[in-house]
Parts: C-alpha cells; structure tokens; sequence
C-alpha cells in the first residue's frame, strides 16, 4: 500500500554546504475511482484515508448524499495490474463504492473516465454550464461566529498538520464546530482531495449535511472548494489565502459565508457576512 | 472579456476594526480548449494569454510539438451561448487551436470533454498508466547551474508577479535561460496553466524544445509539473516549496533536475543533480 510519506535521497545545499541526507517527502500515487465496479476517475492524491476521499468525491459529484445511499467500499483486490510494475496500480490504489439498491448511478456527465491531478477536484464535466452542480437543499442559517473565534482557527489547523510538519508540501482542511472544536483534520498533496476526505469522512459517519460547521484550508479558496462545500451543506468556508473572483461569485449564490486572508485577528468577509458577528452587532 | 482581476466588495477585519471596501481578486473563468472544431478541455484560469495557454496545454498532452504544427489559433467568435447569462461561455472563452496540414488531431485517450478546474494539468486519461505521457526526445545534457545562480531565481519570480501583487492569490511560473536572465513570466489561478502559459508562449514563438533553460515555480512540484517540463524539453525544475515523491521517481526516471525549496541560498536537488555545480565539483 501506498505511504503518507516517502524517503528519498536529496543533495542538501546550504549557504555553500553541500550534504547527501534523506528527506521526507509527501506521498503522491494515483488512485482509480470506481462506482459498482465501473471507473469513474483517477486522482493523484496521498495514500490514506481512500475510502472517505472516495465517497466525499462521490458527494461533490452529487452521486451520493448520506450514508445510506452506500452500500460499501472496498479496495479492489483483484484489480488488473497495469504491466508497468504495478506500483501505480496494485490493488490498494483502485477503490469501489458499491451504492445501495435504488440509488441511481452516475449521470453520464460524471461517468466518464477522468483522470484527476494532485490538484484537481471536479473533472468530467461536458460543458461550462455544467461546471455547476445543483445541491439538493440550502444551507443551514447559522452558524454565527464572531471574529474572535475565526481567528482561533488557523492556528488550530496548523497545529493538526501532522505530515506537513515532516515534509511541507501538504494541503489541510479541517472542519470545525460552531464553537471552534476541531472535529476532524485531513490532508493531501491535493487540496481538493483533503476535502472530499474531511467530507467523505462525515459521509461514513451519517453526520452529512454538515449543517453548522466551518471548513477551513490551508491555501487559497477556489471556485471548486466553495462548490464542494455547498454540496456537503458547509455554509462556511474560511482559506488562510484569497479566493478568486468566481469563488465569490458562487459562494454568493449560494449563500455561503467566504472568509479569507484568515491570519490572526485579520480577515476579509467576501460573501455571507450574516454568519459572522461584526462589532456594529454586539 | 474576462478580467485577470476583478474586484469585489469585502468586510474587511483587522484586530476588531471592521470596514467595508474593495478588494482586487485574481480572475478565474472557464475557457473550453477546441482542436479543430472538436472540445478537448475546459479549464479553470485566469483570464489573459489565452492562446498560449491553449497551446501550452496541446504540448503537456503531446498534441505538437513546435509551431509549425499550428495552423493558427483563435477565439471562437460564434460560440454559442449557454442561455445562463454568457458570462462564462463568451467567445473569449472559447479558443480553437486549428493544427496544421497533416498534423494527426489528439488520441481518443485525449480527446475527451474534460473539465479541468483551476489546479488540474493533466485531466482526461483513462487508466492509470496513461498518466505518462511521452516525449519524443531527450532532454538537454546542460545547462550546468551553480548553487549561487539558482539562489537569485526565486526573488526574480517574485519579482515579475505584478498581478500577486495586487491579489495575492496567484501561482506563477518563469522561464529562465542558463546564466539567470528572465525570459517569460506567466500568472494564473492555476498553477498548471501557468506553467501551460509560459510553454504555450514558447511554442507559438518557435523556440521549443526549451533546452538549456530553467522553469521555476511559486508553489510545489507535483507529478504534472515535472510532467509538463518533460514534455516541453526543460531540463531544470526548481520549485519554492516541496515535491511529491512521484514527482521526484518522473524526474528522476526522465532526467529533469529538480530543485526544491529553493529560498535563498537554500535548496534541496532531488534529482539530476549532475546539472548542479556543487562546490565539491569546482
């Protein structure tokens, strides 16, 4: 099975030194998608945690919507090996979500085999006007947070940055509870992958839509993560950097709360600014 | 057309002063990549160098491979509207690349709508060991770099980001030749698209495959970016943040030097090393 993390040897220049070390490296295989046997896409993502980013993806893709729709998932044992050494395609690197009867299975838009960069989150789709996926209902009023609170966050995330810790080269999303609890962390060498992992995670665990959170990431906020957390019914996302045009553009149609620039008691509120508790309220 | 920024009403936060005002964001808007009158792709970016990106993407995907392969490259004047308001399916936001005389159009593998969105180089491939794609010469032997010429790129990057700058929110990729000069620069939402820009620009200019010069980029080396230096005939990658391991096994497996963490006069050389003047060598 593929690793988190990975050794490699690095000629290390410093100020004029020069020493043979090993350093650590942030994982990065590609991992084959399948619903009901059938491929759906290939993500560059970090081993771990295969089976939440699977489902999350799923969630994304408007596929799947609560835990009940999945039957299971499972590593494909007996996936072909691909001749070329098979590390790029043993069987823990193809992985099935097989859905409960009645569920019906991915739109042709979606089914299609795609391939997905490490920073990828929402190929396969035909037209631009597809590039929007309809969420099933609004999001959640709340919550109401005041800016003390948001700028707890970025420090939460930093400290929950495990692997980034080792190699520098990860993005985080972290979800957080209205009052600012850390209910799970996870990352990847995508940030679209980290996610669909937080999301497919509380998929599994039957706690979608998340009604009430706050998702927050590392990098900056693009137009495919605020469509991710509109379809997992996260009415707030906070990004350490800035979003894009479009991202704001979407977060305000859809009503989502877009903070970023999130450093210290420093933000900028882009759409949504009824979440948060400013000063002139209190 | 689209803007490479735009600007949008925030709420600004700063240690409990709230203000309202205008803040510039980086651009991003789909734009679908045609060859022939056939869509190939739709692609998260930034506004702006438009047809070098559409080229750019056609060399990471071994479409061609020098500008006598391109007949010519234009924005679809007739492109049909969505009917959900045009903005994102204006005709600057399609572009056709029209090959020239017998010039094979893409593989099946490869042409395929594909929805790419602001961080994805390399969607559309269908199984995993069609995520190598393969150039049709070797790289350069050279160029040889010693430690302190690479120590300069990074504030030469930083340098030339006029529209990070302004946002803040941008990747950038630059080219440099052997001796340190800055020969092209491109921004974008998408860190792969920059790098498409940068090699798209080169390709309509006649001066591919890029031997003996340098790409160096603002953020991480994933597995597509050593990809797409490959595939243009860069021999050096140097990056500011870290790479993933499979980028390091590509690099290494295809001859590209690969530099990360390249910050001052700091730098870890994964691979190729023997482009690298060490202080051992002089």
């Amino acid at each position: 099975m593929g690793r988190v993390t990975e050794r490699r040897r690095v000629v290390r220049i410093r100020g004029g030194q020069v020493a043979e070390r090993s350093d650590t490296l942030a994982g990065e295989e590609p991992m084959e998608i399948r619903v009901g046997g059938h491929a759906l896409a290939i993500t560059m993502r970090t081993p771990g945690d295969d089976f939440a980013l699977a489902a999350g993806f799923l969630v994304s893709e408007g596929v799947v919507h609560s835990a009940d729709e999945v039957a299971r998932v499972v590593y494909c044992a007996g996936a072909e090996d691909d001749g070329a050494g098979g590390r790029s395609a043993n069987s823990y690197n193809v992985v099935d979500v097989v859905l409960a009867d009645g569920v019906p299975p991915p739109a042709p838009s979606v089914a299609r085999n795609v391939y997905v960069s490490s920073s990828c989150g929402m190929c396969g789709r035909t037209s631009i006007d597809a590039v929007r996926t309809t969420a099933r209902r609004a999001l959640s009023a709340g919550p109401r947070l005041t800016p003390e609170l948001l700028s707890l966050l970025p420090e939460r995330l930093r400290a929950g940055q495990k692997v980034f810790d080792r190699t520098g080269g990860l993005h985080a999303a972290a979800l957080f509870a209205a009052d600012g609890t850390l209910l799970d962390l996870r990352e990847d060498v995508g940030r679209h992958n980290a996610v669909d992992k937080v999301v497919g995670r509380a998929l599994l665990d039957g706690s979608l839509p998340l009604d009430d959170t706050v998702l927050m990431v590392s990098g900056r906020a693009s137009f495919e993560l605020v469509q991710k957390a509109v379809m997992a019914g996260i009415p707030v996302l906070a990004a350490v950097s800035a979003p894009s045009s479009l991202a704001v553009d979407l977060a305000e149609e859809s009503g989502v709360t877009l903070v970023g620039f999130l450093r210290g008691d420093s933000m900028n509120v882009y759409a949504g600014a009824q979440r948060v508790v400013l000063p002139a309220d209190s």
